[in-house]
């Protein structure tokens, strides 16, 4: 059926290394973080890929995640678990306000999220790696992904979420398969249990960064965003930012397609989107700081990018720094606003936090930070159907005469 | 960026004819059910479509359903809509009990749902006969998909539903820019409702099998479905049955690719699986009848098979007959328990309606109607994530000590 999940296909992994300080790990080991205390980075042999694969063999392939085959660190076919990870579709909304606005709508995928792409190889690896038992703190939508996965995989799941969660995830994440506990508490909170779990031998700890390869799932979106334009990349990329790791695993994706010369030296400016209520990164960016302070009583409509402290804050200051791009802060209100005007105006439903992204948008196009006629990726992390939506409360009596001027 | 939205390509249309009498009617005239009140079908010219595309042309283009333009009424490209109609996965459930049991997973295409398929073809053709307004009765996703592509398309859309239709349904139809009315009945008293405005010229009726382009955008699955497993189709289709509008044009798309010569005169044996409390497809199946009469009182947890009587009747039993397959009746508990046990053991969460199937799969592999090692499509026609979803209460108070053991 579909070869990039049943073929032989090779790695062209070499080893991991600690992404403050260099620092050489093997391959087809369990890492978590370094010795430094800071995430691992995969590296290939990307003189060797670019020798085995082109461009042209690569669109020769079904378009799903897993056509990446080479460029992601699962060795054996055996290991890939899948539930359907496609390409997701670049939509244009006319009525932005702007030129030429792509949505990278990444609720097509399985679970309805962007998690996935991170999930599924944090898995599959997971499994090529021998874990039987995996624990991970949550606002909902990873660990919706990771109880899917690791049900397909046969891995044991315990998942730890904020008590504000919404109700759908928590729901989702149980009927999957997963045992699943509300916390009062925040993600890092969750967070500290999972690792004390871990620390203990219970279980292995999946947290944002804490393990190497939910950041090769993620980079991906940057992949597959280069194919899909033709092996150009857009002006700006717009990203809502929790943990951050899709935004530094898009800048890890540049990087190794420029080094198979695929790409060119050009790249997006790289704009981290946040939530007035929770603004770590933007802080630090704004004061000039390479590393994020916890953001205290987080609190915000778009419970994704409620996130008071992420691990690989260096990382993503130093995307947004090189890129020249920003760390960009908007309101609830103008993230309500912005999803309610793209469903009603160019028919797309967004999350909150996809309503983020065309918010700061907007915001960045009145402050002339973007221009008009440019080429932009707004990212849409999930389906817009997982949140609440106002109600609509029209009703009619059929046994009545109708009045059909009030339609 | 995509060519099948941009790029100029002929269709090979060539008439419309009615479903029971064959009567003939002009393509690209605005048309609603024949003189002899059935359906219209879309006829092509395929002997010129098989000389002018390969199927090899076919497999370099995009996957998105706009690929098949040729086989499809539109004619001006401009009046092309789209929100991202990517390829639906077909995700394999080795846990079901079968041997290669694959589902179709719907819920990727925009909004949610199948229903995307059918309303975008239809939204466009209404856009290029220049209809302005439209109003349709649905269960829920239909409107939906109605409400994204017509406010897309510029197009003022009036939705009516039975009021308990599923609440997400009701408000994202309302979102995407559509005003909605919830009617105390079931959806054939809102469609005579929606009819007797279009008899007043208020506006056109978009009723399932009512106009002719939403069957062309249904036949897409069978299109699909050929394409992805190499030009060859499955041993068995099980397809939730409301309107069956999906059923009779998924057999239509087999006929059309056989007369192209791209696949031989084999077919699946196709069933159609409704649900206990309302079941007159599988009634009328059982009498031997032609036509199916109302369902009284109809009643089922898979809202979207909860359609008393479908114009298109004949046109799904005649399919139903000729692939050799049955139309089957599943209960609702059995429903529940398959999308339980799916989402449990294969982390693959489907809607209600795709649980039917999966549920008529199971009762036909132990009637023997299915034998355990024949390939077989189940179609999951939306996504799981838009139903309610049992409770999940487990609590952990971060003040106290935890105990690990008991996670």
């Amino acid at each position: 059926m579909n070869d990039n999940l049943v073929a032989e296909r090779p790695t062209f992994v070499t080893h991991l290394e600690c992404s403050l300080t260099g620092e050489r790990y093997e391959a087809d080991r369990l890492h978590g973080l370094s010795r430094a205390g800071r995430p691992l980075l995969v590296r290939y042999d990307l003189a060797a890929a670019g020798a085995a694969l082109s461009r042209d063999a690569l669109t020769g392939r079904e378009t799903d995640l897993w056509r990446w085959r080479e460029l992601l660190p699962v060795r054996h076919t055996a290991n890939v678990v899948s539930l359907g990870e496609v390409e997701t579709p670049l939509i244009p909304i006319p009525r932005a306000g702007g030129g030429r606005v792509l949505v990278k709508d990444e609720g097509r995928l399985p679970t309805g999220s962007f998690k996935a792409r991170g999930l599924v190889m944090a898995v599959a690896m997971a499994r090529e790696l021998g874990v039987t038992r995996i624990a991970m703190p949550t606002n909902g939508n990873a660990g919706a992904a990771l109880a899917a996965y690791a049900t397909r995989a046969g891995i044991e799941t315990i998942v730890l979420c904020p008590d504000d969660t919404p109700e759908v995830n928590v729901r989702e994440i149980a009927m999957q398969g997963a045992r699943v506990w509300r916390v009062n508490g925040l993600i890092d909170d969750c967070g500290a249990i999972v690792g004390q779990g871990a620390a203990e031998g219970r279980w292995f700890d999946f947290s944002t960064l804490k393990e190497p390869y939910r950041i090769e799932g993620k980079k991906t979106m940057g992949l597959e965003l280069a194919a899909q334009l033709g092996w150009r990349l857009p002006k700006a990329i717009f990203y809502p930012t929790g943990g951050g790791t899709g935004l530094i695993g898009m800048w890890k994706a540049f990087d190794e397609l420029e080094k198979l010369g695929w790409i060119g030296a050009e790249r997006p400016r790289m704009y981290a989107v946040q939530a007035a209520g929770c603004a770590p990164i933007v802080r630090a960016f704004e004061a000039g700081e390479e590393h994020a302070a916890r953001w205290e009583d987080a609190a915000t409509v778009a419970a994704g990018i409620r996130v008071p402290r992420a691990v690989g804050d260096f990382l993503i200051l130093r995307a947004v720094r090189e890129s020249g791009g920003k760390a960009l802060v908007v309101g609830d209100p103008a993230i309500l606003r912005a999803v309610d005007d793209c469903a009603r105006q160019d028919g797309l439903l967004l999350c909150p936090e996809g309503g983020a992204t065309l918010a700061a948008y907007r915001q960045a196009l009145r402050d002339g930070e973007v221009d008009e006629d440019e080429e932009v990726v707004l990212f849409n992390c999930a389906t817009g159907l997982k949140y609440p939506m106002p109600e609509a409360p029209n009703a009619l009596d059929r046994h009545k005469p109708i009045d059909f001027d009030a339609l």
